[in-house]
């Protein structure tokens, strides 16, 4: 059983090595893979609308993510999420499960829409799970992403329309 | 003649006045028309990697963009440009001029590509001027932009890869 909840402060010594661990790898997330502890708590904490953690019945940390507008004003109904699951986690449905969340999370905040501005092309479970989850592939950047092995690879935009 | 430089503060009074009439029309920019001149000083001032200003030679201003990395990190190659031209100046080609600047400067400060996130779709002139520039619309966002006359329209991505 996987609960997603709020974050709170005292999760932090959780979260920031699973971030630093996800980001260092620097093959599906723009963050720098030298970012600051400070740099990324700003970005995973302090700038989004909301953040969340996904945690086992035993206190685990499952993953994390990230709730925010896409845009400021005229685009502010369109977010946008990030998500991470701890490497041992990996395969039991929990970035499945926290973008279900984050769907109902966002359409209860009056969003319209949720928009992924950066999937690195070359991380097909990511693409494959976000299509089944309802999101479609609206647009290619050629090279856009500096991957960490494979150097410059194409980015993909992606969109989903939520249920309101 | 029109001058393209490095914007100063000193150039405030006569930017946000331009500024605040641009984005109260809300049907270009995300920016909110109720923004304040703090949020707006920050965003066009504060937070890019750059702003400029075109101006006339008895010293008009013409028109002023902003230039910043599209993303952090492994994305931070990709950069990001919004520009304003000044409502009497409009049909002298400064749009034209000041994007043709950004593209230089963005070259020469190490960007690889430019990427506008949201050109609202209504913009017909947008659209065609920075396809007569080289940008290819590499995506559409279905109703990603809530036009003050119009309600919810598409938004477009586009994108060129720099010369360098």
């Amino acid at each position: 059983m996987t609960s997603i909840c709020r974050y709170q402060e005292a999760d932090w010594p959780l979260v920031w090595p699973l971030l630093h661990a996800t980001f260092a790898s620097g093959d599906t997330y723009a963050f720098s893979p030298e970012s600051s502890e400070a740099e990324i708590h700003k970005a995973w904490v302090e700038a989004p609308a909301a953040t969340y953690v996904a945690c086992a019945q035993d206190g685990r940390l499952l993953g994390t993510y990230i709730l925010k507008a896409n845009q400021p004003g005229l685009g502010s109904h369109v977010c946008n999420c990030g998500y991470v699951v701890a490497p041992e986690a990996q395969g039991q449905g929990i970035a499945s499960a926290m973008c279900e969340h984050s769907q109902h999370e966002a359409a209860s905040m009056g969003f319209l829409a949720m928009q992924f501005n950066l999937v690195v092309s070359t991380n097909e479970r990511a693409v494959r799970l976000w299509k089944k989850l309802g999101f479609h592939v609206v647009g290619t950047l050629p090279r856009a992403f500096r991957h960490q092995r494979l150097g410059f690879v194409d980015a993909l935009v992606m969109y989903k329309e939520l249920a309101t």
